[in-house]
């Protein structure tokens, strides 16, 4: 699909690296005012007076992170920002500017990376993040994306995954496992697809699910939500590797224990139906499934009242003493260690 | 060499990513005021009060960039980090905190990361920087190494490509060209080690122009020397692609022309004695080569005599109007047009 066999496509070697930046960013216009000098020179220039400055850094790799198969290339370059202004959003800091560096195979003609910069630009443009660097090169294999997005906020509303106490209420916004069961049904898909090339799938019922694998969403809503609700979380994190693996990380850097309560978990109807479907266990995909880019966090109970009933929340648990572990509460009332299974990314290694 | 045949060594999946993140920087100690929180959360804290702060990214590819035949890992960690720390400095700013992500295929042991990170950890701790953040995962094919460079300074200190004006005069750092004629030296013992394996090399001839190639530094002591000096530069670039690919990039930037003068351009002893050894042109090699890391940057006609005799630096030109284009004079004294050759790493390509 995206090979240059086609001859109308223009090779890479045609512009050299330079051409190849200038050509893929000039439509990139500055938003912040915080970005003095964006691409073109040997760094960028940021200026955040006395605000605190965030920096946080993802790396994608074809066959790894994403299946060209069936991962359009604008959404990978839309899904590749908002992993990043994800990880700003769990700081309870705002984004303001990415950096976005490339390695592609020649197997890619200038028009695939032109779709790849498109879902970077329209990102950039709803998050309202400057593009203001970045490197292009070529890889041995596939393709590979390096984002770092930088944000700032005031020192004082920092939210670190460290502060979770005793007591404390456990949070999650939006749905968890949707995203994973996207990937589920879009692998399916790919496989039917190797088989019989002219079946036409309808995935209407599964249009939201997929949405949230292919083109997910960044929680920059959540830190003025909280604002205006005056909750200062006390731990935060944003559901990457799947609520397991981040309520692990937030009770090992807080030095607390956590119930998790099965029966709280929100999920979307639409997810618990492709489950049920695919005969699989919806709580465990809840748990394991990454790639939500839900925030999940913990708060004091004096907070309870002004979080309680507010659809963009749900309170799944509590934090405990560190000697209690970390458990599920499961609906039979049984309780069960959680373990931080995630996603291992250094498992699927294929060389 | 590396392949992970030997039994002894520890495979990557046994760690998962987190455990290895955790393992390959637990040593690094933060030594910047600014760093508020490193490593360790969705991203990393920087607090730079009144000054500006700068980004810089760069993205280094096995088989395009580096080739570990003969490239040692703990070497190729120390250079990923110099090369960052460069563009900063080209900004005539004080490189401060760098993140670090990579992508590995399983063929490298943990033994082999560490002696990345060794390398890193050598140049964090040389330059003073600290390690703040980074990713770690699997690629398909080989190694790749995504480093982030932050840095301050005033704003009235920055410089950029683009202040050059005409009558300026342009300056290096150091000595161009060995870089890539220490490259062209390790090639050669490549291929004789694979003829024959137990050659012995004498490599002691090539010291200098090896150690450019496989260590080199970043000029975080040109600030000073220029402030004690009073002198700011009216443009500044870094020597990554090459003399003539930098020079024409201040030109495209500032509007403006340029004469080099081949007899002035700064060249090591050991650098002509191996041209002539391969029987290549110096001046050549000297223009295009890239990766010497030095600092060109142009200075106003009145900040001559601060500049003259000084052994840091090397009047190699001047700037002219744009109309009159970009030149080198030779020895002979004619003139030739500049073209940016540069490194083209797009034409690399092997899938």
């Amino acid at each position: 699909m995206i090979e240059n066999k086609n001859q109308s496509k223009t090779d890479l070697s045609q512009l050299g690296e330079f051409g190849l930046i200038e050509h893929l960013t000039h439509n990139f216009s500055i938003q912040q005012p915080s970005t003095v000098k964006g691409i073109g020179d040997d760094a960028a220039v940021l200026s955040f007076n006395d605000k605190k400055t965030l920096v946080s850094t993802d790396l994608l790799v074809e066959g790894v992170h994403f299946d060209l198969a069936y991962m359009p290339l604008k959404h990978l370059g839309y899904k590749a920002i908002v992993v990043n202004l994800s990880d700003i959003c769990a700081m309870n800091a705002v984004p303001t500017q990415v950096t976005v560096s490339i390695a592609i195979s020649n197997r890619f003609p200038l028009e695939a990376l032109e779709e790849l910069y498109e879902g970077i630009a329209l990102a950039c443009s709803y998050y309202k993040v400057d593009l203001i660097g970045g490197d292009t090169t070529s890889s041995q294999k596939g393709l590979i994306i390096s984002v770092t997005a930088v944000g700032q906020t005031d020192e004082s509303e920092i939210v670190y995954r460290s502060g979770a106490q005793d007591k404390d209420l456990l949070v999650v916004t939006g749905d968890v496992g949707s995203a994973y069961m996207g990937l589920q049904v879009l692998e399916r898909e790919k496989q039917v697809y190797l088989v019989n090339p002219n079946s036409q799938p309808d995935l209407t019922p599964y249009d939201y699910i997929i949405e949230r694998q292919l083109k997910p969403e960044a929680r920059t809503d959540i830190k003025k939500l909280l604002a205006d609700l005056e909750v200062k979380p006390t731990a935060m994190i944003d559901v990457s590797d799947g609520l397991s693996s981040e309520i692990m990380h937030i009770c090992k850097q807080s030095k607390v224990g956590c119930n998790l309560y099965e029966e709280k978990i929100p999920l979307d109807p639409q997810f618990i139906n492709t489950c049920e479907e695919f005969n699989i266990d919806s709580t465990t995909i809840a748990i394991n499934g990454g790639e939500d880019y839900e925030l999940l966090f913990t708060i004091k109970m004096e907070d309870y009242e002004k979080i309680k009933g507010n659809p963009n929340f749900t309170i799944i648990g509590h934090i405990t003493p560190e000697a209690e572990g970390v458990h599920l509460i499961t609906r039979a009332n049984t309780k069960i260690p959680l373990k931080a299974r995630g996603w291992n990314t250094l498992q699927n290694n294929e060389d």
